[in-house]
């Protein structure tokens, strides 16, 4: 169950290209992409219409993509445009094509109710694409639904836990409670500790990119969960105290800007991608690498912990879970989240 | 869902001997066969009657086989002929024995009601086992419906597609309609072109055997497809212009004679068992294993398209198909089968 | 379907420690053990009570544990003891807690309903913990139903079959036929053989440790399978001919006392502990070792052909089994573990 009429990360921009065809999952379908000879993104159905063979063992052929059974040619709109030995192809001989918008590096996609989908809902970010902030772009596959993976970007409790060696090591905010403030797109949670040490995986990248704090800093987190999307835009910063933290000008700060997004592949597994950016360091020989690899480390640590969970929950889907006073934003999400689902549902119900 | 009453091919003469036992599943039953003394093979059903543990764990004693559990013995027939410690075994003591009849080089298994099994039904096919004509003969195991593989027999417009760097490369007759007749056991097709290049991999053959042709050629390929069973006969023919083509009297001609079967295993698995057998370059050395090797090569290709097309329509089997002009023999197929799966199925109804 | 109120082998002492968890799943249910300062072994519920999260990725913590993702702290008796950020457990955070008992160097674990453990309940086996007796215990994974596996206890007409070359190897008694006993535990098991050959692979170990029989011996081998917890304790002896057998002083004699266990842990897998302990060659080097492999040997022959039947009846559930008079134990014990298994369930429902 999830929610279909959204606009999902689908891949990096970087991941689809003329000369191959990308075939992924996306809340149960199978979809290709490639790009066409003006370089625009084309998504469809990975499933030929006539005998139902994978398009992802097929041809790309100019604009076009040939099913490499029987022939049959698609145009990037999805329309039949060609079938071998002559006939000519009747309007039924199509197979779905899903909306699709590439910003900023990323490549969105549309799985839901085509007359409903507006790109201009898709947010900006420009971080990912901009010469004053660096990254590379990260991917995992998870093997867990998507709202256990969603419940990890709702809850910074798990810090010290899980990633005790990592980036929960010292963290000082983790004892203190986030301010968690409903929004109509989801959820927008603080955290800021003043007067502290520099995070120490944190301190790390300023170093290797010149810039470290010498003494005591102010920090804060600060994220915003997208619920349509499954999305965490976050803004990590660090400032020489006295600043005003994330409320002073930061022309002292050194900022992380971060994207993370959770796209359902199937009922337990989902696509995670991920981009941790940086307003320092831009243009450090190796530092794009080594913040990805230092990210990584930690997200391989959620990774785990969370297909365990899943794991365990399928060995008995009727033990109860007990939440705690920590879980409030969860338990929005999971509510939240259903209601959109059912609303979804009686809207397309009605319109049979 | 399958005919039941049908001989199907089970395996290849030499795949079956006295010294060991050869377990396969058919129609969804378990299977053991083995060799009795006078080198009939004999059929039975892979699950001792007493504690289910599977024959093919068993060992050949004589005619014989011994489960190596408890150690019953059973006759070839299927009749316990020993129980360990004395007690004399019970007509219900037997496990299934299932008719085989080998032929040319082919064992032939009937899985359904074994008073309907003759014979005579089984096919003559004397290519198979021929001085005049060599080969050898191949197998390959299929994840994949067998329907989905017959509809492959039926269908020469995927050649030039599947096909395309082996046995489609340069196909003139992909472009052109084959001539499709409905008999009495299935489907006749004729594809055929006059005055074209030799077929690219035919054309190897027949040089690797000392006898490429020249100039033009007149090229036919006629298959007998038979639903009941799941084979095809094949007639692959290449002559000089001019002699009459299939109808003339050949004696320039090369051949090929195809078998092609392919015995369901389970619902979504099967057997598949083939031969190319041809007239010319007899005991050329090589090039039994050089021809079996192309036709892999070819048949690779089939099975890696159509176990992708399995998984898609395992995603989703609700998802429509859309026939094609040139899926007439494929919707007859279809159609034909459901009705002989129908009528054996109210047949047996009736019996009970 | 399995009895849950019993005692269950759940593993050898030294499997458990206090400085790793040691994770299993009995009865469908995962569970983790641990030992605390005192020593003492405790046996929690895999599955932290706030989301699910399995605490054998927790972290051991004096005699505590703490679950790696949101970092609640269990005690050993299963109550939460912190939760981060300071607030205050409530009664109902709690993961289950199983009764276990340690005893001569196997860990019993009780999954039914506490109320009914009684420690007392649990055999003593002093062989397993003597200075008079020696072994090395082993343990082996099967693929297949607790039933199918106590079915081969209980039957000793497998010997000369699926041990052909190992403990079946010249095994005067299988022609025999064993004297059943029904007992308030179970059945009672004696099969015995006079004035006869060792069993090779006996003598094998007897010549190892330095006491091999000259000549003729009298053997005896005498089982008691325990339907509550699946276990079977067996006394197999060898002696010189004519000083009475097992019911001899068995002075000059050479015992085994054996031990095997079969938990369920899901509906088609099992763990199997066992040992083979003896009253020779005390301090032999190396002789715990070489009697280990040689059981292992025979044991791995076992679980081959179990396994093989348990996939044999996965393939078709409705075959009927045809019982011969020496699986009248093998009924017994259907018949009273079904029963037993009836008495439970609705003594349970009637609770509710």
């Amino acid at each position: 169950m999830w929610i279909k009429n959204a606009w999902y990360v689908a891949a990096w921009s970087e991941d689809v290209t003329s000369d191959a065809i990308f075939a992924r999952t996306y809340l149960g379908e199978p979809v290709i992409m490639y790009r066409t000879g003006d370089g625009r993104v084309t998504a469809l159905e990975d499933r030929c219409c006539h005998r139902h063979a994978p398009l992802s063992k097929g041809r790309i052929e100019g604009d076009d993509v040939r099913c490499m059974y029987h022939g049959l040619k698609f145009g990037p709109g999805g329309q039949c445009v060609e079938i071998p030995g002559g006939a000519k192809p009747r309007d039924v001989y199509r197979v779905r094509h899903f909306p699709v918008v590439e910003k900023q590096n990323l490549i969105w996609i549309w799985m839901g109710d085509e007359s409903l989908a507006d790109a201009n809902d898709i947010i900006d970010y420009p971080y990912l694409d901009s010469d004053d902030w660096a990254y590379q772009g990260g991917y995992l596959p998870y093997e867990a639904n998507y709202r256990l993976a969603i419940d990890n970007f709702l809850d910074f409790s798990h810090l010290p836990y899980v990633h005790e060696n990592t980036i929960g090591a010292n963290l000082s905010f983790a004892e203190e409670r986030p301010v968690i403030e409903h929004t109509d797109y989801g959820v927008h949670v603080i955290n800021k500790t003043d007067d502290c040490e520099p995070a120490p995986t944190f301190q790390k990248a300023f170093a290797a990119a010149g810039v470290p704090f010498d003494g005591k800093v102010d920090r804060w987190s600060i994220s915003d969960i997208h619920f349509r999307g499954n999305f965490l835009l976050g803004d990590f910063g660090t400032a020489p105290v006295g600043e005003g933290g994330h409320e002073g000008d930061r022309k002292n700060a050194r900022q992380f800007r971060h994207f993370s997004a959770m796209t359902p592949e199937t009922e337990n597994t989902s696509h995670y991608h991920f981009a941790q950016t940086r307003d320092f360091g831009i243009g450090v020989e190796g530092l794009n690498e080594a913040i990805l690899k230092g990210v990584l480390n930690a997200f391989y640590e959620d990774k785990d912990i969370i297909e365990a969970q899943q794991r365990t929950i399928d060995m008995n889907r009727d033990a109860p879970m007990l939440p705690l006073e920590v879980d409030k934003a969860l338990l929005y999400f999971r509510k939240t989240i259903d209601s959109m689902i059912a609303a979804e549902q009686s809207v397309a119900a009605a319109a049979e």
